[in-house]
Parts: structure tokens; C-alpha cells; sequence
């Protein structure tokens, strides 16, 4: 079986693995579909991001999906050559924010393909997974392509979830990658009545047009957000998506007052200016992963509710995952890249 | 101009009135459509309902659109010509509930075609209407009949703003006449998974699937809802839009712990298993009217988010408003009825 | 070892049972004192309420206290000799709600002293009972009856949290037997600026006025609220204490829009005014039992922060249990009766 | 008539001012007690902060109280002789905002003492005072200079209804100021269990402990906050009062995860751990001013709930106002300083 290691910055290896057996409660899965996220990004162009580096070879991967091969003892639910959505989110479901459902903040979560513990937690980027039954979410009726984006669609529906009601509400993406782009697609999903996105790429602005944007704005150029910032500013929602400072301080000038910055983008320090956040009263709220959103994305998959096929620009063969790698990252081109398995 | 007089019940009378002229900040309306409301049908049928009874005529009517015919002065953003949902909704805006902007709870409010202060205010059924021009929401690119549904949709979007994020929820909608339909389309609006709708009459139901709902349940034959109720219940929501007792203890034993119920339909006392709801400690929020509700439900249709025209089933000239009531009630066949004023 | 058990309506006896050794993680308790509970009361009385009948003899109680005997393998945070509160409240920690942290809607919940399921859960009037650590609250520095209030204390607290804030909010408690006195207590503690307790008895309400309500009135004469009922009504909150219909309807009149009903009084099917509570928005809660508010109750009366000795008006031997059940009851002279073990 | 004249960094006057009359719907107020804030400090020691700054010469003052000299017309509810709290909010209740009774995000808001706008907004450290009768909390019971802190507390208050519940929450406050010293109180009596507060004063920090805070630490010396940080953090909610970069930074390691930081501490930009704010799902909420909390203030001051006495500690007669000034800002010996005016 192969799988997809990184070593270090720029040293992305397929490699041979053996195989496991599915346990009592598990499965065995014949992997179908990878997308590369932008931490799988991060491990391949840096060798880590902020603080988190990598001590030794780890599998990369985390937005998986693939075809039962064979189910262990006790696992009723799934039948062999199924097509799942296998989630990476595996909490302890014992520490203290387990026992208060707050899955996503597992003091011990073993999230595929993550240098932060030591040793890391190995990936999903592979030929055969073995995973827990319940990890699974059947996606029958989906693409296995689609099944994959179950994953990075779940951050964004965790997202719009800490956001309270979005029914009518103005809301401004900033940043459209991946997550910036299904940000849109649960904030029209929750509701949302009038959708702006900003991004500096024309591709990734275009794409947020043809998947539902009212307007979009590019940054490098013109007036950005000025005409909203009128009245101490305008949306309700914002879903920062960029994890760059200067997107951010922008996007907090065109927020109302109370309204809620919802953080997904991930990046280092960010000088922000406290006496707009504080005399406008905004509601900066950080958004890291999810739990058991995964389950309802794949669910409002399954019945047209969301269509993420838009957002899938490339489909490589394993063979080709360097190529894959060097694709995923250029917002030239390329939304979401994917990897097939088989 | 001709509007529609209640006199008393079964009295429903098309008489001449004078036209108003446009003051300042107002508008003048040659009215287009309007859709007959329960309340409507309560008066033409029995006079009143519960404690409130007609004590002199009153046009009735309150869910209307119409063109702008003139404007009065300091009017800018309207024009002649154009299609506008009038809001029947007309609070103070200066009572202890205005200032703390829950304006549907005003202690003065004056909602087209109600009898319930004395003398009664006067609805909207009529060729002509002079209204503020703050009530009018723009429509452009509506139909007049579509445009004349933003008012029940007002009162689905607000109830559903009361139930807080419905993301990923279970949803059941308990009667599908006009709300309950319109119930289905904001719950699928603001991000429900599963929808189930339950009401008497097949024609009802055959629209409820047509427009959403995943699964629908005729009470009158079968298990009703004895599959929902294992392990404590299973709906996070429930729109109540039936007004009636039997159903309402229905759904309560289909509810799960700590499922909200939003109650709309408006009926008599009724008897409650006060002993599930406190034991599965539920959450009975009364849902009533609206504000500014009414200008989202405009949006959303402008936007193809939400699409009404499938309940629209009947339209009849101003010439036939009696057949008109006598059909607008009849769930073997119609959802909403609507009067063409010119 | 002695308990109290109850075999039917009136047919209260103090018996012999074997005593049980603490296994790994448990502790064994010399029970202390032990508060009679509306729940006792009805079994005492009537052998059940509802449709909740005795089936087979039961041991009674819920609200306990007492000190650690000796602690089993793996305990450390517990010592021989230490005064704790000990929580009934026993959810399986496996099922739906239980993994959703709602521990008190378990579907398992193993209450004691409940005939709910049958075997019945045996209860914890007794001189020595063998607990898991975990439901263990220290409690150095409070009397054996205070410790043994953190029961009824922990449903007003949890009732309390699905009130939301509750500062410089005005609240109305209907009932003053120990929940609604302890309700006052809890909303004051929330930050309650006016509280209104009604009774029909003038011992409670003496009794409410000092510990802290503003005001009292006994409803058995007088105008009742209607001072509170002008303009919609006047309160946020509404502690429904009572389980009476007519109080329920009563206080739902004095209660403003989107005012908040808690309902804490468990009792048959109640006579609603819907329109009353669909028209003003109201939002009626129900509140049941508690988990995790059982240490937070613990704390605040260690504290200082809440004070319950006013509360505890009757102490009487085990050997006086039938009086003790007689007194319980009567509201001309009692709150909180309670049974002192050795 | 005396008022006090800033008119530029350290030059600060007691300057003769004309007396207005009582309007209809107006009250004139005889000043009794003001207390010095920190934005009257900035303007006293800078001539301003951030990028406001003194355009003309301004009265300071905005934390007032007085007695009724004489009502307006209309004015019934209100008595010559009367202690008022007067609440220097003002906002135009016509814009977008009062619309939607976020009266503190007013956009055209004349709160006293301002130099925000120019003309700026004259405040109330004045002999006499003309101000709306809606603007005068009756202070019946309190001394002149605790009605004088209604002010302040409010601005707690405030920030404590944007926590959502506090009861039994572990709560922290950095900088123990008047606003740090006034949160404390404000979430106790919102319920807060643990409450622990840092500075860098062993003045202000011995004021915390005698006020009610469980713990106090000084952060110029020892571990800070370590002992909190275990497990991802400990606290629920932050009371940040101290505006200081660093402050915040130790405090968000010690937040437990999707705890709340409430920012109340003004102070210009400030570099923040977005991967700590993220990850752990902090809720980063920005608190300013306050409208009908003032009321709420007065009331559970009246009540004996919040006990502000020990906060003042220092009254300086008007002729003294440069000195009060100097006293003001010295966290060695003084929490609130306040000014007589008569």
C-alpha cells in the first residue's frame, strides 16, 4: 500500500506502508479521493507553520474519502464497497471538554496528519485507512471527489454555527481559498441575504461569483471596502478566511457595530485595532475545526443542498502527488486539488 | 375605487371609497394582489375569533403589492411604476416596546384589517392605498403575486429567527396551509437537513414535498408520529402552524430534549402535557407577526433564494373577492388565494 | 444499616439493609442529613404521581449529605471524615444526550429514590451509602443540612442558566415552597433587581420576604397581578413553581413580550392560553433536574453567596421519619424538612 | 456658576459659566458629586487619546449626580430636592442604530465630556446642569457620590449583559482600576463563583481582595497567571480593564477554551496571538458605554446588591479640582476620586 510522507520543506515522498486490519467497531478502507489543505501545504512548502515543525516522517492528509473493503466485529452500519466520508476529528471523548461535547477542543485529539503532538499523528494520505465505524459518514450518491470535501466543508459549517443565525444577514468573506469559498456556500446555506467576498486573485474571485457571491471585490486595486465603512460600517457577518493582517484590519472597518468576525484564517500575531473591536463592540470569535458538522455536511451534500463540485479544479493520480502539491497552492488555477487513491 | 368591505360574517360586500392623497413621506398605491389570510377567512366566516369581533365594517386584507402611483413629498427612493410589497405592519414607534425595537409588539400598533382596537383599523384590500413610504419594500423583478406573499413569508422568516440557528437541524412542521408551506421554505432557507410536514389533507402535503419537505405524514391514517418518538423524541424544531390540540401534543412526543417549538398557528386554549414538556425541558416560543422581516422576504425572493410561487394556486379578478374567500379555505385544493385589484 | 422505604401510600417503614463496600473509584458515606422532597412527599402520599406508580418497595430520597466512611481503590481527592453533598443525579455517560453533555436528559439516568424505571432506583435515606467519587461534592465549611439543600438548590441554579441573564431583570415566582424560595435566591444571586413571589400561603410568603423577594402577594385574596399586567405585562422572568394551572394562566397575564416562563412545577396537563403566550411571544422553558450545577451550588453556598439555613425549618431523628414526611408537607410551618441519619 | 475647563494637556480650569433654564421635558440640576474617569484623565494629562484630541476648550466630566433645582414642563416624575444620578448617554433615538435600540452605537451620540465630535459635547463638571428628565435616575437612599458611580458601574453592567450568564463562572479581571473593581462586583452579582484579579498595584489589588475577588495576583513579580494555564486555560470569562497589550496577552493563555474576553480596556492597537484566539475558539467581545444599564445601576445600589462605597476614595471640593485630577490617576492611593460641587 502506498502512502504520501513528508519528510521535510520540499521533501514529499509515495511510500510503501502495510496494511492493517480492521479491529472490533472499525473498517478498512480502500481510499478513494484526498484534497490537499492548506496545512498539508504548510508541512510541504515549510516543513510547519508557526510553532508546530516537523520531528519526523509523518503521512500527510486529512480530507478523505473511500470504499469500505471489509468491516470488524460489531459494525452493522456499513457495508462493504460503500462510499464514506471518513472524518479526521478523533477526541479522546473522556477529557474535561469531551465530557462537555466541546469534541473539536479534545485535550488528547488525534486529527490525521498533525505535527503537533510528538510522535506526530499520521495521515490519511493512503491507499487503505483503517478508521473507527463512527468516523464514517455513508455517502452514497456522492462523487468520491465530493466525499473529500465533506472535511473542509465541516470547518466552514462549525464556522457558521458559532455565528448564531445568519437568516438575512450581510456577510463578507475575505480570503477565497478553499475555506473562504464554502464559507459562502454555508453562509447562503444559514440564510445569509447579501454575500461580498474579497480575495487578490481574479480566479478565486470569479469562482466566488459562479458559487453564489453577490459581489466581490479584488483588493489590489480600487477603493477595497470603503463604500461599506459608511454609518461605522455595514456587515453583520464576517467570515476571515485570509489569516493576513491587513485583511482583517480592512474587514473591521466594514463591520456594523456587534457584528461578528468569525476567524478561521490561521496565521501568526496580528497587530488589530482594538478601539474600532472595542468602541464598535464587535464579536471576534476564533472557529478551529469541528465535530459533528462533518456528518451534516456530507448530509446536505447528499440532498443538493450544498454543491461543492465547483470548487474541485483538479483531480491527479497518486503517482502525481508532487504535481498535485505544487497545483493545490496556486490561486492562479486551482481551488481545491485533489489526489486519487486508486 | 372598489375595495372589500367585511360587514359581518358571510357579509362580505365590494364598495366604492374615496381615494387618499399621498402626504409627505407617503406614497400612493394602485394595488396589484392580495392574498387571503386566515384572519381574513376567521372574519368572513364567523365574524371575529377567539375574543375579537367585528363592531363596525372594515376593509379587510393585509398581504398586498402593489405600483407606485404617485409620491409625496421627501419620497426619493420609490418611484412611479414600480412593484412594491407593502408592509401592513405600522407600530408607533414610540412605546415602551418600539424603543426597545420589538416593533411587532407594539402597544399601538395599527396592522392593516384589524378589529381588534375599536374603531377598527381599516385593511388593505382595496384599488388604491395611500401607505407610508418606509412600508414599501421594492419588488422589482417579482410578480405581483409574489411580491403579495412577502407578508405570510415575513411571519415564517421571524418565527424562524426566533428558533435560533437551524443549521443541520431536524426540523418537523406540524399544518400546511400558506405558513406551514412557508415554514418549510425558511426552515430549507436557513440550513434545516430534515424536514418533515404533517398535516390532514393530501393536496397540502403533495405541496409540501413539492416544495421541500424530505418526508410527509397524512394524520388522519397510520402510525402518525409514533416513528420519531423513540429514545425521548427526535425533532430540534417544531413549527406549529395548526392551531390545534391534538396535534400539538402530537408533535410534542416527537420532540427531542430541549427541541424548541415555535408556535404560529393561532387557535384557543389548549391542554399541554405539561409533564413532557418540563421533563424533556422543551422551549414553547410564541411567534407573532413581524417587522423587518418583511423587507428580508423580499430580498430572498428577489434573489431566487426563496421561491413562492408554487403556493400561489388560485388568482381572481376584484369582481369574484366572495368566490375567492369561499375557495381560499378549501385545503383539498388551495394554498393561497389571491384577488387581482385592477 | 437503617433506611427509610416506602412500600405504598402511607406505608412508610424504616428497615434494615446490608451494607455495601466501596469499590475502585467509589467512596462509603455515614449519611448525614436528608431533605424531603415533593417527589417523596407523592410517593408518601398518593404511591406515586401521574402515571409514575411504586411497583415494588423503594428507599426514598434524593437531597443528602454526609461524610466520607472510607474511600476505594483510586480515590485521593476525597478523605475519611470530610463532609460532602452527594448528587443523585447518576446519567450513564454513553447514550445521545449524555455524548450531547445534556447529562440530565440521559436516557439511562439512574436518579435515586425514582420508580420511573422498574427495578425502581433505590434511593439514599439511609445511615450509610456506598457512591461513585464523582458525585461527591465537598463540603467543608457548610452544616450537614446545607450540604443536603444542594439538591434543590442545583434545579433552581440549572433553571437559572436556562433563563439566561438575568441582571437587573424583573421576576416573578409562582409558589414558594423550597424550589421557589430557592428560585428567588437563584435569580437574586443571578443579579435579579425586582423579585414578586406568590403564594397562598402566608408563612412561605413571609419566609420569601426574608430572604430577599421585594415584594409577596397571597393570591387566595386581593387583585392578584393585576397591577402587573398593563401594557402586556411587566415581568422577564417567571420562576413557575407551583405546577397549578391557575397560577401558570395567572402569572402568564403579568408576564411582558418575550418574557420567559420557567417552568420548574411538575404537574398534569395544563390549560394553556395560547393566544396570550403565541400573541406576546412568550417563551416557556421547562426545567428539569440539573447536573453539573449541583457543585456550583455547593460553592456558592460555601462562599457565602447563598445562604439556605433560613430554608431548613424542621431537623428530625431517622426514628421520626413519619413525622418528618407529615411536617414536609404542610406550608402553614414548613419549608424544607429534613431527616438527620445518626 | 463654576465649571471645570480643559483646555489643553495640564491646564485645567474652574471658569464662570452661564446658567441654563429648564426646558419643557427638562430638569435643572443642582451638581453634587463627579467623579474623575480615565478618558477626563487622558484629556487632563495629554489634551486627548488615540487619534481624538482637544480642538477647543471642553467641560470635562461625565460620572455626575445632583438634586432637582427645578423641573420643566411636563416633568411630573421627578421632584425639587431629588438626589438623580444624571447618565451622560445621549443618544439622537432616530438613527439606525436607536432603531434598533442599540442606543451606545448612536451615530450621533453627545455623551458628555467628548471630544470626539467638533463642536465637542460639553460635559458636566458643572455647578448646574440642564438635562433631559429621562436622562436622571431617582438615587433616593444613596449618598451624592454613589449615585455619582452609576456611571461607571454601568459600564460594567453593561459589559456583564454582553458575557451572557455568569452564574457559576470562573471569571478573571485584568487591571483593577475603578472599571476592573466594578466588573468584579458587576459579576458577582451576576453569579460568578471564582473571580481573580491582577495589577500591578498592591493598592488596587488590596481593594480587589476587599471587594470580593477569591484571588488577587500582582504580575510584576512571581508566575502571573501560570497556574491557570494548564489543560489549554481556566477561565471562563476576562474582564479586560487594563487596555495594556501585554495584560491581554497573559490573560488569553489563561482562558479556557471559547471562554469570553469582554474588552473594556481602551488603549490603541495591540498585537494579538490569533493561533491561541483561534484554536481555542475564543469570543473576543468588545464592550463600550452603556444605556439603560445606568438605571439598572442605580437600582441595585439603592437595593444594598452592589455596594460601590469603598471604591471612592477620595472627595475633593471644587476649588481642589486640579489636585483631584493629580490624585486621580495615582494607583497607590487612589480608586475613584470625586469632586464636590456646592
Amino acid at each position: 500500500m502506498k502512502s504520501i510522507v513528508i519528510h521535510a520543506a520540499k521533501d514529499l515522498r509515495i511510500e510503501d506502508q502495510e496494511v492493517d486490519i480492521a479491529g472490533p467497531g472499525e473498517v478498512l478502507v480502500d481510499m478513494a479521493a484526498g484534497g490537499i489543505c492548506g496545512s498539508d501545504l504548510h508541512y510541504y512548502n515549510h516543513g510547519g507553520f508557526g510553532t508546530i515543525t516537523l520531528k519526523e516522517p509523518m503521512v500527510l492528509g486529512h480530507e478523505v474519502s473511500g470504499r469500505i473493503a471489509a468491516v470488524g466485529d460489531g459494525v452493522t452500519d456499513l457495508q462493504p464497497g460503500q462510499l464514506v466520508a471518513v472524518s479526521p476529528s478523533r477526541p479522546c471523548g473522556d477529557c474535561r471538554y469531551c465530557n462537555e461535547a466541546a469534541f473539536n477542543q479534545c485535550l488528547n485529539m488525534r486529527f490525521y496528519g498533525s505535527a503537533m503532538p510528538f510522535p506526530h499523528i499520521q495521515g490519511a494520505f493512503r491507499q487503505q485507512l483503517v478508521a473507527h465505524a463512527a468516523q464514517c459518514a455513508p455517502a452514497d450518491g456522492l462523487s468520491v471527489g465530493e466525499a473529500a470535501m465533506a472535511e473542509p466543508l465541516a470547518v466552514c459549517l462549525h464556522a457558521t454555527r458559532r455565528a448564531g443565525p445568519l437568516l438575512g444577514k450581510s456577510v463578507l468573506v475575505t480570503g477565497c481559498g478553499p475555506i473562504g469559498l464554502l464559507s459562502i456556500m454555508a453562509a447562503r446555506r444559514a440564510g445569509a441575504d447579501f454575500v461580498l467576498a474579497t480575495d487578490i486573485s481574479d480566479f478565486t474571485l470569479s469562482k466566488a461569483k459562479e458559487i453564489g457571491a453577490d459581489e466581490t471585490i479584488n483588493m489590489t486595486s480600487g477603493d477595497g471596502l470603503a463604500a461599506f465603512t459608511r454609518d461605522k460600517g455595514h456587515f453583520d457577518i464576517l467570515y476571515e478566511c485570509s489569516g493576513v493582517e491587513i485583511a482583517v484590519r480592512g474587514a473591521i472597518e466594514a463591520m456594523r457595530p456587534r457584528g461578528i468576525v468569525l476567524q478561521l484564517g490561521l496565521g501568526g500575531d496580528m497587530k488589530l485595532p482594538m478601539m474600532a473591536i472595542t468602541a464598535k463592540e464587535l464579536d471576534l470569535r476564533g472557529c478551529f475545526r469541528f465535530h459533528e458538522e462533518f456528518f451534516t455536511g456530507v448530509s446536505l451534500m447528499q440532498k443538493g443542498l450544498i454543491d461543492v463540485k465547483p470548487l474541485i479544479t483538479h483531480t491527479l493520480p497518486l503517482s502525481d502527488a508532487v504535481q498535485a502539491f505544487d497545483i493545490a497552492g496556486d490561486r492562479s488555477q486551482a481551488i481545491k486539488a485533489q489526489i486519487a487513491f486508486q
